[in-house]
């Protein structure tokens, strides 16, 4: 057993969400973070029960967020949304719903006003994710992503929502971690240590090739690229943070493998990661 | 007339630099910022002979840096190659040069190892620069070209950098901003009035196209992707910046188009940019 989970996308073209439990199970992962479509596939309920069943933990739920919208009426179809993803985490006991918030209106440059929009999408679906009992883990996501998937794109600016929407830190509202989208930043560290442990929600892990071909589904195996993801669990484990790291590859190369090799290949390079992210060295 | 630059990257398929240099006369662009190779084609005299004739102001000389090197030898001809860069720019009437900082070293992870390279670096040409009246101007570069071209990724970044090597702000080192790598960045505002027209040393224009294909080479006419150009122009303007702005744009698409299209192209979608950079409405 490794303490590890399965970002189901890894191996979203290989396997549903029942075949990704059992590969779970017989690699030896201690965890799963299901994608909405293929829990609604198998079910909301049988996916709870099957996740019970093996035994596994839920780092989180993907994926909330994309909250701007052109209209009135669309924002608040995409937080109606959000709502329901937030009772749909709580019945598959994720303690988490991992937002990735949404970029530019489609047709608009305001940055600014779709980061405003975040924000107030967000601080619209608090109270349902209290009640629920399921924290809200913003995930910064690469700049080269503001326009299409978040405009949410450094921790810094993250840390600055979460100070605004939860000044008290009460746990409800932090950020997921991904290596992928934050490994350039300067500021990393420090922003790590300012997070501390009651926002750090999630930590995701893959590699930055060189070069990169794609800006989406060109992702890295842990050890292929030049992220010092040692160096990154330490500095996580050293701001508080002691969950379960994730492995969460957006790959049309690890796609085309079969899903067991993938999984193989996925524990043996994370092993040394997470010693560094769980044991001080 | 058209207080514009041409970087000579935008043509640099289609012309040699005796002909960006007629192409920029013939469709009134006032200035031009030529790269090095086609510089060195030409030849230094020749060039500074040719831009001189044709009434062109050099906005910068693209490109010095690429600092960080495996061994101390590799790092001292890095420095050697910028010095040389310098005298160069000196000779064809550049005020400033532009700095691509560099990436990781080769095989390596250290990125705060590749950034203190970088400083160390642009220590070791300051002398040479103040002597031959060149400024230097550190662009910072997007963060998906953090492992590969430059380690430098955000403009709070660039100016620590700028406050470390020249805290007396003497105008020697400064920033060159370009739209395509600093959009996205939710401090750009607050880090442009930080330069000040003291460090501003340029403004390179193109735009962020939704899907991008390449991470290098599909960079966007201006006006047909998502940057917030006009208000972009606004900030530098507020933040004191008078100079000439630089079209810019690394992009498959118009390097197979003919260059005088893409001239009369650059030229009708900067033209409302530059109102908004050199006059307040």
């Amino acid at each position: 057993m490794i303490r590890l989970a399965l970002n189901t996308a890894t191996t979203r073209r290989q396997w549903d969400l029942r075949e990704a439990i059992e590969g779970c199970q017989r690699h030896g992962f201690t965890a799963i973070a299901p994608w909405r479509d293929q829990v609604e596939a198998l079910g909301v309920g049988n996916t709870a029960r099957s996740i019970r069943d093996a035994g596994l933990e839920v780092t989180g739920y993907c994926r909330g967020g994309m909250f701007p919208a052109a209209t009135a009426t669309l924002r608040k179809a995409a937080i109606h949304d959000n709502q329901r993803m937030i009772s749909q985490a709580a019945e598959i006991g994720a303690p988490v719903l991992v937002l990735v918030c949404g970029g530019l209106v489609e047709g608009s440059r305001d940055l600014a006003g779709a980061r405003q929009m975040v924000e107030d999408g967000i601080a619209s679906i608090m109270d349902e994710a209290r009640s629920a009992g399921v924290r809200l883990a913003i995930e910064p996501l690469h700049p080269m992503q503001a326009a299409d998937r978040s405009c949410i794109n450094t921790l810094d600016q993250a840390l600055a929502l979460c100070d605004r929407l939860d000044p008290d830190t009460s746990g409800l509202v932090g950020v997921a971690i991904d290596a992928y989208h934050l490994w350039w930043d300067p500021q990393l560290e420090t922003q790590l240590q300012r997070a501390g442990s009651n926002r750090l929600m999630g930590f995701h892990l893959c590699d930055w090739l060189v070069p990169t071909r794609h800006l989406v589904t060109d992702r890295g195996m842990m050890g292929d690229g030049v992220i010092d993801l040692p160096g990154m669990a330490d500095s996580m484990r050293r701001a508080g943070y002691d969950g379960t790291a994730e492995v969460e590859i957006f790959s049309d190369h690890w796609w085309s493998r079969p899903a067991d090799e993938v999984m193989k290949v996925c524990r043996q390079r994370a092993a040394p990661i997470l010693d560094h992210l769980h044991h001080p060295s």
